[in-house]
C-alpha cells in the first residue's frame, strides 16, 4: 500500500508557493506577504522559501494564460527531490489534499480539514505540490475569484504555519501515533445541463449550492433548470459533492465532483534516529 | 428638480439587456435564456428585445475585452430614443440604480431594494442604461464572477419580470401615487491600504466583508493589514458603504464606496391620457 517514503531523516528544505492560479487571491497575497516578511515561515530545523507561483496570470488576475499551470506538473515535466512544498494555490475546496501513503500530510487534525484523495497509487499526479518529494496542497474557501477575503486569507495563514510547525515537530524527533479519519475519493464527475450549444440550460440547485462534503441522497434535487424544472440525482447511492459550482470548471465540463467517504488508518511515525539505517 | 422628463405616452419597445461584463453569470444567462424563450419578455402594451451585451468579454468569461463597457456609454458616443432598456449586467450590490428624477424606476418597492442614487443631475452617465430615454440598471449580489448561482439568477428573472409589469400597468393607463423612499447616493470612495509597489497591504476587515448597506460607525474597523494590526474608520459621521471588495474594483482602486441615506419624495405618475396635450 505504502507507494511514498515516509521520510527517515529530517527535512531542511520547504518551498511555500501561492498564486499557481492568478486570481485565486488568498494565495497570490500570501505568496506576497512572504516574500516581504520571509521570517514568518522560518524555523529552527529548515530553512523556507516563499514562491510567487504564477506571476503573469497574478498580474492579469486570471487562472492561467495560456495552460492551467496546475495540470502541467507531470514526472516528464520537472523531477525534484529533497524539497517539500506547501502549495497555497486554489479557491473554493473546503480541503488539503493528501494521500493516505503520505502521513505527513495528515498530522494536524485540528485544524478541521476534509481530506480529498484525488489520486490513487499508481497513477500519475500533475498538481504542483507532486513534483515535491513530499507534496501538500491546501486549498480553502469557498472565496470568489479576484476577492482577498480576510478570513480565507487568515484561516490559510494559519494553515501553513501549523504545517510548518509539524515539519519542525518532525525534525526535532517527535514521534506521532497512527489515528484512523475519514476521508473522501472522487467516483464520478457530472456536468451541468447543456443545450445542444453547449450553453447551460440550467444551473446548480439551491439545495446542493455551498454543500460541498454534505451527502446527497438519491432523488435530490442537483440542477434547477431554466425552463423551471428541476433535475434529480438518480444514483442508487449516497455520494458527497465537492467542488460545486466551481468557477474555473465550468471549462472543464465539471458542475461538480462525486466523492464517497471513507475510514482509512495513517500508520504511526516513529521518532527520527540520529543516523538511520538505509537497511532498515 | 426634475430633469428627465415623466413619459407622457406608452412605452412602445424595451430592450432587456444582459452580460455588459462577461463574467457576470446571472445576465448573461438571463440574455441567453431569452434570446431562446422571448415569450417570457412579451407583454400586450409593448415590444421586448432580449440583447447578450458583450459576446466578445462573454466568450472568454472576462469583465471586458479591451475597455470596460458599461463606462463607454457617453452621450456623445451613442443617443437613443423611444427605447427602455433594462440592463442586467452586474455582479455583487444589490441594489438598483434610479435616479429620484426618474418615477419609472422606483415603483416596485416589494422587492426590497436599496436604491443607490450614482448620479447627481447635470452629471454626464457612462452606463448602459443611460442611451435609454428611460433606462434602469438593475443589480444583484453578491455573487462570484464566473459563477452562475440559481438564487441570483431567479431573484434577477423576478425583478426584470416586475419591472416589465411596471411598464405594462403604466401603458395601460395606470397612475401610481406619490410616496417616499430611502435612498444612498455616494460620497467618497475608499481604497485599499498599498505598498509602495502598489500591492495591497491589507484587505477588507471582516467585520465590513459582506455589509454593504448597513452602518459604518466613525472607529469601526475597515481593514485588516497583513501585519496584523487594523485600519479603522476616522470619519466623523456614519456611512453606508456599498461594492465592498468588489473583485472587479481593485483595478479602480475601490475598496468599498461610502454612501449617506437620505429619504426623497418620488412624485405621483398620474394616469396616461389618450393625447396628451404637447403644452401640459
Amino acid at each position: 500500500m505504502c507507494s511514498l517514503p515516509v521520510p527517515r531523516e529530517p527535512l531542511r528544505r520547504v518551498a511555500v508557493t501561492g498564486g499557481t492560479h492568478g486570481n485565486e487571491m488568498s494565495g497570490v497575497y500570501l505568496a506576497r506577504h512572504w516574500l516581504h516578511a520571509p521570517a514568518e515561515l522560518q524555523r529552527a530545523s529548515f530553512s523556507a522559501v516563499p514562491v510567487l507561483a504564477n506571476p503573469a496570470a497574478t498580474s492579469s488576475c486570471r487562472r492561467y494564460v495560456d495552460h492551467d499551470l496546475n495540470r502541467t506538473f507531470t514526472s516528464s515535466f520537472l523531477k525534484l527531490t529533497e524539497t517539500v512544498k506547501i502549495g497555497v494555490p486554489h479557491s473554493r475546496l473546503h480541503s488539503s489534499r493528501p494521500t493516505p501513503d503520505d502521513p505527513y500530510e495528515l498530522q494536524y487534525p485540528e485544524l478541521s480539514c476534509q481530506v480529498f484523495l484525488y489520486q490513487r497509487s499508481g497513477e500519475e499526479s500533475y498538481n504542483l505540490d507532486s513534483v515535491a518529494k513530499n507534496g501538500l496542497g491546501l486549498e480553502l474557501g469557498p472565496q470568489p475569484q479576484g476577492v482577498l477575503r480576510a478570513d480565507i486569507f487568515s484561516r490559510m495563514r494559519t494553515l501553513v504555519a501549523t504545517v510548518l510547525d509539524f515539519i519542525e515537530l518532525f525534525n526535532q524527533g517527535t514521534a506521532f501515533p497512527a489515528f484512523e479519519m475519514e476521508a473522501y475519493r472522487p467516483v464520478g464527475v457530472v456536468d451541468f445541463p447543456r443545450t445542444e450549444a453547449g450553453n447551460l440550460a440550467g444551473t446548480v440547485h439551491p439545495q446542493l449550492q455551498d454543500r460541498d462534503f454534505q451527502p446527497l441522497q438519491p432523488g435530490a434535487p442537483i440542477f434547477q433548470m431554466f425552463s423551471g424544472e428541476d433535475l434529480l440525482y438518480e444514483g442508487e447511492s449516497t455520494v458527497y459533492p465537492v467542488f460545486i459550482n466551481e468557477a474555473a470548471y465550468y471549462e472543464k465540463g465539471v458542475a461538480f465532483v462525486q466523492t464517497e467517504k471513507f475510514t482509512f488508518t495513517v500508520p504511526a511515525m516513529p521518532a527520527l534516529t540520529p543516523a538511520p539505517s538505509p537497511a532498515s
